[in-house]
C-alpha cells in the first residue's frame, strides 16, 4: 500500500480541507426558498493551480461520493478516494496538467453543511429543520468555493450520475465560467423507474423507528436498518444484470449456512447485506432522504418547457458520455442530452462506453473513460496513437474534389468520420464548422484529439441525434460499402443537410481513385426524391 | 357489471372451495424434511367435467395469486378472478371444453394451509412454526387435491412466473399425468438479479418491529409496512420500464402535495404506495416469505446438474412462452427452458409475445397469449384464419421434390415455415417428426393449431435453441431470399443437421417453379465446409 502511495501516477498523500465560507446577512437563500445562516463547504485539491488559474477542473460527485476523490488521508489509509483512478499525473485529469478540486455537496454529510451539521442558531444538528435543497444549490455552494478561492473559470467540470445532472446545471447557470463540461451517466431528469426505485428506498428509511422523523442525532440509535436497506436496493440498480449474473451467479456462500430464517445462502444476498452495512458506517440517512430528493426534483424539461430550451446560454463544448449496459441513466437519457444540445446548436461530443458493468461503470471500468476524457481535454492518449487509417483519400486531387464541393464556413457533417483527417483539413483550408460521426469509440476519441465536435453512433440506425436540416453538406466518405441500409442513410443525409456527397472506394481501381458525388435537395413535400449525378469536379 | 356477470364470455358466478384432504398419519412430509398434520386446499373449478375426465386443465398461479382466477363470487363483486382474461366460453382456456381448475398454493393465504392457518396441535397460527416449503411441495399438494377430486390425467397444465415453475415440476415429476405443459414468462431458476430484488423485499418485512419473527398473528400490528415495501419494489419488477414511462412518466398528482416529508408529488409514488397498500389488505407477510424464499430456491440445474437432466423422463407436449419486455424473468430464461427440452429430444414450441407491458403482460396483455394458448390446446383460433401464404408449393411437382429428398420417418427442420403446410404434408405423408421455426407469430400459431412443434426466432440470429446435429434434414423454403446473413444460416443448417434443402423463387421464372437444392454433410472437424450442387431429383 506505502508503495501504492508513492506510485508516481497516485496524487499521494491528501488532506480534505474545510472552509466557512462568507454568506451575505441571512444567509444563504436556497432555491426552494430555504435559508441556511452559515455554510461550511468540504473539498480537496490535486495537482497546482497556474499563474492564470485557468487550469481548473472541477468534479461534481454523485449519490454517494465526497470531496475525497483522489489519493490517501494517511499512509495507513487502505483505501484510495473514489475516484483515484481517474485522477493523477497522467491519468483522465491530469494532474501534471490540470488543477483538480472536488467538494462534498450541499446536504452531505463528508463536511458540507448538510442535515448532520449542526445549526448555529441552537447548536443543535438540523435534522428535520434542514431546507429542502436542489441540484441547483449544490452548484450555487460550488461557485461560492470557487469564488473564495479566487477562481474564475473552470477549464472544465466533470461528473457523473448526480454529478451530471450538475454539470448540466453548470453549464447553464454559468455559461461563461465553464469551458468544457463532461457529463457522463447522466440525464436531463430520472426516469419513471429511477424514481419508483428512489420511492422505495426512501420509504425504507421513512419507516424505520430509528428515523424519528429526521431528528435522530441525539438518540442512541440511528436508521441504519432503513439506510442499509436502500443502499442495497440502490445497489442493484448501480450494476448490469449481466454482472450480477457473471460475478455472483447463484453461488452460495462457501459454509452454506444463512443468517437467519428467510435469509438464503446465496453470495449476493451476503454481498448486499455488507454493501447495505459498511454504508451506513459513513452516511447519514437524512442526507440520502435529501440529495435523492433533489434528484427526483431535478427536470430541466419542466423547467424550460424544452430541453434545447434549457441549453440556449450554453457556451461550454459539452462531451456526453453513456454507459451501454446503464439500465438506471440508460444511454437513451444521454442521447437525450446530446441531441438537444445540437438542436441547440451547440458544440457536443457523444460516446457510449460499451462496458458490462452498469452504471457503476463510470467508477470501475475507466479505461477508455480516461482516454475519451483526456482526448476531449487536448491531451495525448497513448492507446490512440494508430496510423491514420485512411490518410491517403485526404490529400491530393481526392481533397480537392471534396473542397470544392464544401463551401468555406460551412456546416459539415462528415459519416464514418474515421480518425478526422478530412474535417481536419477541412476546418483549417474550408473554415468549415465540422461535426464527426463513427461508430468506432477509438477515432471518435482520436476526433476528440483534433478538437472536433464527434458523434458515436451507428449511422445504419439513422442519424437520429442529428436536427433536420442542420447541416450544409453531409460527407459518406469510404462508408458506404459498410452500410447495411444504404436507403435509410441517404434519406437521412438529405433529412439533415442541403447536400449530401458520397464517396466510395472504386473496386475496378484498387489504387483508391476516385469515385460519384450524390447531391440532393432537401424535399419541400416530406417526400424523399432525390437525384443522382456526378459533380463535374470529381472527374 | 351485472351486464358482465352475464357476458357469454364469463364463466359467471363462482365459488372457492376448501377441502381437508385425507393425509397419511404424521402428516405431509414437505420436501426439506418439515411436517404439516393436517391439509387444506382452496380451489375453484371452472367449466364441466366430462365423462372421460380427461378435459382438465390445471393453472398454477403466481406470487400473489389464489384460487379465484376467473368470475365473480358474488353479483356486487367487482373485480373478476386474476385471469378471467384467460378463462371463459370462447376464451383461451376454454370452458366449453376444458374442465379447469385453479387452487392457491401450499403456502398461500387465501385459504390453503400456509404460515396464518391453524397448526391443529395447539389451535393457534403456525407463524414462526410453518415450515419450510418448496415449489415441488406446491405441486404435490395440487396433485394430492387431483387424486382426491378423482382426475388421473391433466390435459393440460398452465402457469406463469411462479406458477410457470410449477408446471414444469409438474411434468418432471409427473411425466405420465401432464399432456401438455404451458410455461409463461418463467424460468428454472431466478437470475442472480431477480434473487437480489427478493433479498431486498423480504428484507423489509423482516425489519418491520411488527413482524414479531413471524409470530404475529396474535398482535393488535401485522408488518404491513414492510409487506407493502415488498410489493412496492415487486411491482417494479414486474413491469418494464417502457411502460412505466408511458403510464406514468414524470406525471405528478393534480392536487400536487405530497403525502409527507420526502413524498415526492409523481403520479408513480402514490402508484406504488396504493399498490402497497392494497396488497398487505389481501396478504400475509409470511406467506411472502415463504413463496418467495421457495423460488429463490427453486433451481433444475443445482438439482439435476443439466436442464436437459432434468426434463429427461418428461412426456408432455411443452409450449414455453416469453415476454418480450420481460426483465424479471427475461426472454434468455425461456429460451434456455426450451433449448434444454429440445437437447433432451422432448416435444417443444416456443414463442416470444412482443409486449410492451413486462412481466405482467401475461396477466394483463394477453390476446396473442389466447391465440396461443388455444391453438396450442387443439382449438381454433379465430384470428389466425388467414390464407395459407405459400399453397401453391406445397403441391404438385414441388412437394414431390422436397419429399423425394426426405427420407420417410426423418427429423426434419423447416426454416421459416410459414403455416406449416409443407411440414404437415410430410408428417402426414413420409411419417417425419417435424418441428417448424418462423419469425412470425400468426404463423406460429398457426403451426401449433396443426399440433406441429414450432419454434419462433428468427434464423438471421442462428439457430440457436437447436441442438447440434439433431436433425436428418433442415429446409430453408422460400426464406433465402430475404434472409439477411445467408453464410451464417447455411452453416448453422449444417450444424444441426445432416442434410440441407435449400428452396427460393426463380425470379427468372416468374411462375415458381424450380429451384435449387444444396445438400452438405455434418462436418467432422468443427471447421464448417460443405458443398454446392444440384439434387437431380428437381430438375
Amino acid at each position: 500500500m506505502t508503495n501504492k502511495k508513492q506510485n508516481p501516477k497516485s496524487v499521494g498523500l491528501v488532506e480534505t480541507q474545510r472552509i466557512a465560507l462568507p454568506l451575505p446577512s441571512g444567509g444563504l437563500v436556497l432555491e426552494k426558498g430555504g435559508r441556511l445562516p452559515d455554510l461550511t463547504v468540504a473539498y480537496e485539491t490535486y495537482g497546482t493551480l497556474n499563474d492564470a488559474r485557468d487550469n481548473v477542473v472541477l468534479i461534481c460527485h454523485a449519490l454517494s461520493g465526497d470531496a475525497h476523490a483522489a489519493g490517501y488521508h494517511s499512509a495507513s489509509d487502505a483505501k484510495a478516494g473514489w475516484w483515484d483512478e481517474m485522477i493523477g499525473p497522467g491519468k483522465g485529469l491530469d494532474t501534471d496538467r490540470f488543477f483538480v478540486i472536488c467538494s462534498n455537496i450541499l446536504g452531505g454529510c463528508m463536511g458540507t453543511t448538510g442535515p448532520s451539521s449542526i445549526d448555529p442558531r441552537d447548536g443543535k444538528p438540523y435534522g428535520s429543520r434542514f431546507p429542502e435543497i436542489t441540484i441547483g444549490d449544490m452548484v450555487v455552494v460550488q461557485r461560492l468555493l470557487l469564488d473564495h478561492l479566487g477562481i474564475e473559470h473552470l477549464e472544465a467540470v466533470i461528473g457523473g450520475s448526480l454529478g451530471g445532472m450538475q454539470v448540466l446545471e453548470w453549464s447553464i447557470r454559468y455559461p461563461t465560467v465553464v469551458r468544457r463540461a463532461i457529463c457522463i451517466a447522466s440525464a436531463p431528469s430520472l426516469s419513471t423507474q429511477a424514481l419508483a426505485f428512489d420511492v422505495v428506498g426512501r420509504n425504507a428509511i421513512l419507516m424505520d423507528p430509528c428515523w424519528e422523523g429526521g431528528d435522530y442525532y441525539a438518540s442512541d440509535h440511528s436508521p441504519v436498518l432503513g439506510l442499509a436497506q436502500a443502499r442495497m436496493l440502490g445497489h442493484i440498480t448501480y450494476l448490469s444484470p449481466e454482472i450480477l449474473k457473471t460475478r455472483f451467479g447463484r453461488d452460495k456462500r462457501p459454509d452454506e449456512s444463512p443468517s437467519g430464517r428467510f435469509r438464503t445462502p446465496f453470495q449476493i444476498e451476503s454481498y448486499l447485506s455488507y454493501q447495505g452495512n459498511k454504508f451506513t458506517h459513513r452516511f447519514d440517512a437524512n442526507s440520502y432522504l435529501h440529495i435523492t430528493h433533489a434528484m427526483d426534483d431535478y427536470d430541466l424539461k419542466e423547467k424550460y418547457g424544452e430541453l434545447e430550451q434549457a441549453f440556449a446560454s450554453v457556451e461550454s463544448r459539452f462531451l456526453v458520455v453513456a454507459v451501454s449496459s446503464d439500465w438506471l441513466f440508460p444511454p437513451e437519457q444521454s442521447r437525450e442530452i446530446a441531441a438537444a444540445l445540437l438542436r441547440a446548436g451547440k458544440s457536443v461530443s457523444y460516446c457510449m462506453l460499451h462496458a458490462p458493468f452498469g452504471h457503476d461503470a463510470f467508477l470501475v471500468d475507466i479505461d477508455d473513460l480516461t482516454d475519451t476524457v483526456r482526448a476531449f481535454l487536448g491531451l495525448a492518449t497513448p492507446g490512440a496513437a494508430t496510423q491514420d487509417r485512411d490518410a491517403s483519400i485526404y490529400c491530393g486531387e481526392d481533397y480537392e474534389a471534396i473542397a470544392a464541393i464544401v463551401p468555406p464556413h460551412a456546416r459539415v457533417l462528415d459519416l464514418g468520420c474515421g480518425d478526422g483527417a478530412l474535417l481536419d483539413r477541412l476546418r483549417r483550408e474550408r473554415h468549415v464548422r465540422a461535426l464527426g460521426m463513427d461508430i468506432d469509440l477509438p477515432s471518435v476519441i482520436r476526433v476528440l484529439q483534433r478538437g472536433i465536435d464527434v458523434i458515436q453512433d451507428d449511422i445504419d440506425e439513422g442519424l437520429t441525434l442529428i436536427p433536420d436540416a442542420d447541416y450544409d453538406t453531409v460527407l459518406l466518405s469510404e462508408t458506404l460499402q459498410v452500410v447495411r441500409k444504404p436507403q435509410l442513410v441517404l434519406n437521412e443525409m438529405l433529412r439533415v443537410a442541403a447536400e449530401g456527397v458520397v464517396v466510395f472506394p472504386n473496386f475496378a481501381n484498387w489504387a483508391n481513385r476516385w469515385r460519384l458525388g450524390l447531391r440532393g435537395r432537401m424535399p419541400k413535400s416530406g417526400a424523399l426524391p432525390f437525384e443522382w449525378y456526378e459533380t463535374p469536379n470529381i472527374h
